[in-house]
């Protein structure tokens, strides 16, 4: 059987223009499986403590998994990581379309930038060979014209992951951009890249993926397909827009900043779904070698909001995330003016969920004269206001006028803007919360707070699991799901790990995860070693946050995603997440302390952790305990 | 094993004031089961050809079925008979709720109207005793008042199904209501019942049902509960409001007066749909023993369409029809408009379906001109505008100014209107077009034209059919579907008129029908011998219709119901219904002459209709023939 890894990464000095080549060994590859599990492995020693994220400190990495560019399903994920500017502690975030699998096609398992270029620099990889090149022409140009020029200059089958002009200026939630709409979208990353004077990395190539056992790896490849189940067909139809009108009913989607209540305060959900959105929605778009293929090219061509006559009118179609941060938060009922949202987020490269609770805020501080006219600079940001919203977002994109101070994320505009603003700030340590609530998804409220990147929807909750696996649980019961949680939890990192997508682990059954890396790395065959494996990823992770004192235990965690006070109308009314039992009965489970949530030294031996333990001594008990 | 039908029914002149007992022979109850199978057998000898509908020769009856107020799922409805006014043809309708059950506990299967009273009465019948009653107190109220006063004078376990204001006023879609809230519906009978100046029928009682095997029906009713599929979690969450937004984008339901498109004219349904509307339901509303309980009482106390103080702000959930017919069709997005629509429907006595055709071609004659507001009295008849559509519905009821010519139904309207209004009235032969289109559900079309009562959509049709029965067909096979469209048309007569709900149909697997009838009637307990009745019923409604030289070959079926030119977008985009091939094809398999739409001398012989070929050869071929 041949080796299940590449195990090479590209290490690229900006300050210096040195790229060096570094072979990964088999332990790491095995114990830490690839994507955000090796780079934490990695980081950690590379990233010094009390690094400024946006200095030439930070590490900025993009990695793949051993599934990415495999017959894995579905396995075209590549992260981003790095320390982030917006809620200052491990970042990560993934994304799909073309780059993660032509990154290994050209030879890497990831490349990683330290140090600062002192000019804008971009990196080519091609067939194994790699070198910086200037990007003063890039500069200041958006992520459809990066695309369109590197595609000219070095072949029509490069793919590039870049940012656009809000990276370049540092909008805190900043992110790259890869295929003109894919994003790795939270924690900021694009700001990193910003700083690292990094405008892209363009990959080409053709070499092979090394993989155990092919074979096998293509006859489950036909199995899986055979066997899909979930939201496959939801997905295939209509991507993640299919789900926005239910969402916004039955109390999954945030309404009017976290505050208002479905059918009430937003009744017209449909207008932004499934059906409303798929009419604009020329042909799908599918990401490399994926048979759902939830994206789409949508075509607006006239009218306020038409898309870029560059793009001949064509842009991405809007994620779920997307319509409802932009939508079911500001009450912008206007599908048009959304899907031209998307292209200004995809164009100047911003995380849409960040930005879309942003203009939230935004309006309910405008609405409650904490903003005024002035302040805005003529926008009348009043509810639902599409046009202003859409203005609004190239401002911030811009950081032109009130855009300037709304680039920083809530948090820190809720600081500037005082008066009470904090109020309406929904954040978790500074990175903005996405569309889903946990009065519906309880289980997310232990991964808004408890995960190293808060504030995520992707690591674990009871909403996204494999087909069946979880159907018998009464999410309410606070102190009865710290199994289901650590299950979910472990198994999306090793899927996230591994460069495997969210919508392929809730349309398989969940034995297509140890199968396909049983087949393809040889390693971790069976559940109980995923869980173990993933255990190390999360402890890994954590363990960054811990040594540079942050401690989850200490996050904010605003009133109106757990219902303090309840909502008193719609389908989650009267509901409190008592996360602090959740949370404390998940630490027991995990075996890590619950005054300062270090993992015990049995722990970290278990999972082959033990280094950690010196650094981890030195951890001071929090001063403030959201569980106590 | 005992008796399995009543067999009784009572006859009352309204000309005379002459009660009659009549005992049905059990020859009658089993070939025609109950209902309208019964009235169309009794009314074919007591309606002279030619009858006016509105003058005293038209017979209006009540019936229930053998099923009805039984254990079987779901026993709780009853139908009304008679000439339509509307279509001038044989108009049947039906409605659940708790007057049919109890007018069997009453003491008769159904009671039957004829002549014309001299002054306004309604008939009490308590426990096998009837007599009528004078009415002058009660004439002009509206059906919650004379609800109230019957349940006052008579004791509150009465029950009554009552015309308003619409019937008295002869509008040509009025209609009964029993427990302020549930409707017979179609055929305008409530008109026929003004024009007999008979205000309501009260029934109260606790006299035996009879039934062959009580025992095994007991039986059946625990095996079939326990076996509940199909819509039922559907319809026992929301009630038929649960599909809205899902039908105005599936091309299911029709937009903008039958010219439009959901996703792009009403993108915004969802704001008249599932999760809005019950935000507005206080309680679960359920007919008589039902375990589905699909409607609802809303509570609405505030705004521009707070409900009736009198009833303390509550009224009955709008269902799908009036959700569509009022808002998809008119582009009214605002559901407490709707709600209000409901309650002025139901309480003035009208068919929501026609009202809302009504009001939707207003709208589309005053957006083209056709209609001014010197027309409308100052009312803004423009697309989605509640307040007008509320008003003009309530000028339809009282058939005042502009609704005086509403109230005739859109045929009439159209034509005295004039100036092209023809266009825009969409009905078949006199009745509006209910909420379900032919282009998404080409079966609809055969029902719409060929069923006795013109444009119903509960006569058969592949959309409403029993959990799995039907699910491998194409359903735009034009040519190949004739059998389907045979067992669903017959399954349905016989449901019909055994008392069934529709929504136990759909709920139950097609084999609970026979095995009902079988335990309850001790007859049909085989598929085979029900859609043999089925098809007796059909044939004998249809001789009706034939015998006063109503043919359903000369039928108008109306472009835009066919997609006669297709729509260009939209999921049911270049779809034109070939019903020609459909109807053709389904005259064969029924042996019916595909010029005249006789049955076949054979074929009358076959169901035990022989007495019908000496009238049925006196029908002439008709002039036209939309099939040629």
């Amino acid at each position: 059987m041949a080796r299940g890894y590449m195990g090479k990464i590209l290490n690229v000095n900006l300050t210096t223009g040195k790229l060096q080549e570094e072979a990964l060994s088999e332990e790491l590859c095995r114990d830490f499986v690839g994507g955000y599990g090796i780079a934490a492995r990695l980081l950690y020693e590379r990233i010094p403590v009390g690094a400024d994220p946006l200095g030439p400190d930070n590490v900025l990495g993009f990695m793949t998994g051993p599934l990415t560019g495999t017959p894995a399903l579905i396995g075209s994920r590549y992260v981003m990581v790095g320390k982030s500017a917006l809620h200052g502690g491990w970042g990560d975030c993934n994304s799909g379309g073309d780059f993660g699998p032509n990154l290994k096609f050209a030879g890497f398992d990831g490349v990683f930038f330290s140090g600062i270029s002192p000019k804008p620099v971009y990196l080519f990889i091609e067939n194994g060979k790699a070198e910086l090149r200037d990007a003063s022409d890039l500069w200041g140009k958006d992520t459809n014209e990066v695309d369109d020029i590197l595609k000219a200059r070095h072949g029509k089958e490069t793919v590039a992951s870049c940012i656009g002009p809000a990276g370049e200026k540092l909008v805190l939630f900043a992110c790259a951009i890869n295929d003109k709409g894919r994003a790795p979208g939270r924690s900021g990353l694009g700001a990193v890249m910003g700083a690292k004077k990094l405008k892209a990395v363009a990959v080409k190539g053709n070499l092979p993926v090394p993989m155990f056992d092919e074979k096998k790896a293509q006859e489950l490849r036909r199995k899986y397909l055979r066997e899909s189940k979930g939201f496959f067909d939801t997905l295939h139809t209509y991507g993640t827009c299919g789900i926005t009108a239910d969402s916004a009913m039955s109390g999954d989607s945030p309404v009017k900043n976290w505050a208002g209540v479905g059918p009430r305060d937003f009744p017209t959900a449909s207008a932004i779904s499934d059906e409303v959105v798929k009419f604009y929605e020329e042909k799908k778009y599918g990401c490399w070698r994926c048979p759902i293929a939830c994206g789409g090219i949508m075509k607006l061509d006239s009218g306020p909001f038409a898309l870029s006559a560059r793009e001949n009118f064509r842009g991405h179609k809007p994620e779920y995330e997307t319509l409802c941060m932009f939508g079911t938060l500001t009450l912008d009922d206007d599908v048009q003016s959304i899907i031209k949202i998307n292209e200004i987020c995809n164009m100047y490269g911003m995380d849409t969920i960040s930005a879309g609770a942003v203009a939230a805020f935004a309006i309910e501080c405008y609405e409650n004269g904490l903003l005024t006219k002035r302040d805005t600079g003529g926008l009348e940001l009043t509810w639902g206001n599409a046009q202003a919203i859409v203005a609004l977002t190239e401002k911030v994109a811009k950081r032109e006028g009130i855009g300037d101070i709304l680039a920083e994320g809530v948090m820190r505009a809720a600081k500037e803007i005082g008066k009470g603003a904090e109020e309406f700030a929904i954040h978790v340590s500074g990175q903005e919360v996405p569309a889903h609530d946990p009065k519906f998804t309880p289980g997310l409220a232990l991964t808004y707070m408890l995960d190293a990147t808060p504030g995520r929807h992707t690591q674990g909750g009871e909403l996204v699991q494999p087909p069946g696996w979880f159907t018998a649980y009464d999410k309410y019961a606070y102190d009865q799901n710290s199994e289901m949680f650590y299950k979910l939890r472990t198994t999306t990192h090793v899927m996230n790990a591994a460069g495997l997508c969210m919508f392929g682990y809730i349309s398989y059954d969940i034995q297509s995860m140890p199968d396909f890396l049983g087949a393809i790395t040889g390693w971790h065959g069976t559940l109980e070693e995923i869980y173990k494996t993933g255990e190390r990823i999360d402890v890994m992770r954590h363990a960054f946050n811990l040594r540079e004192g942050i401690n989850p235990l200490t996050r904010n965690m605003p009133g109106r995603i757990v219902g303090e006070p309840p909502l008193t109308e719609g389908n989650v009314r009267n509901v409190t997440v008592d996360y602090r039992t959740e949370v404390k009965k998940y630490l027991e489970l995990m075996d890590w302390n619950k005054a300062t949530t270090i993992p015990s030294e049995a722990k970290l031996k278990e999972l082959g952790l033990g280094f950690l333990a010196k650094d981890l001594a030195k951890v001071k008990v929090p001063a403030s305990n959201l569980l106590a």
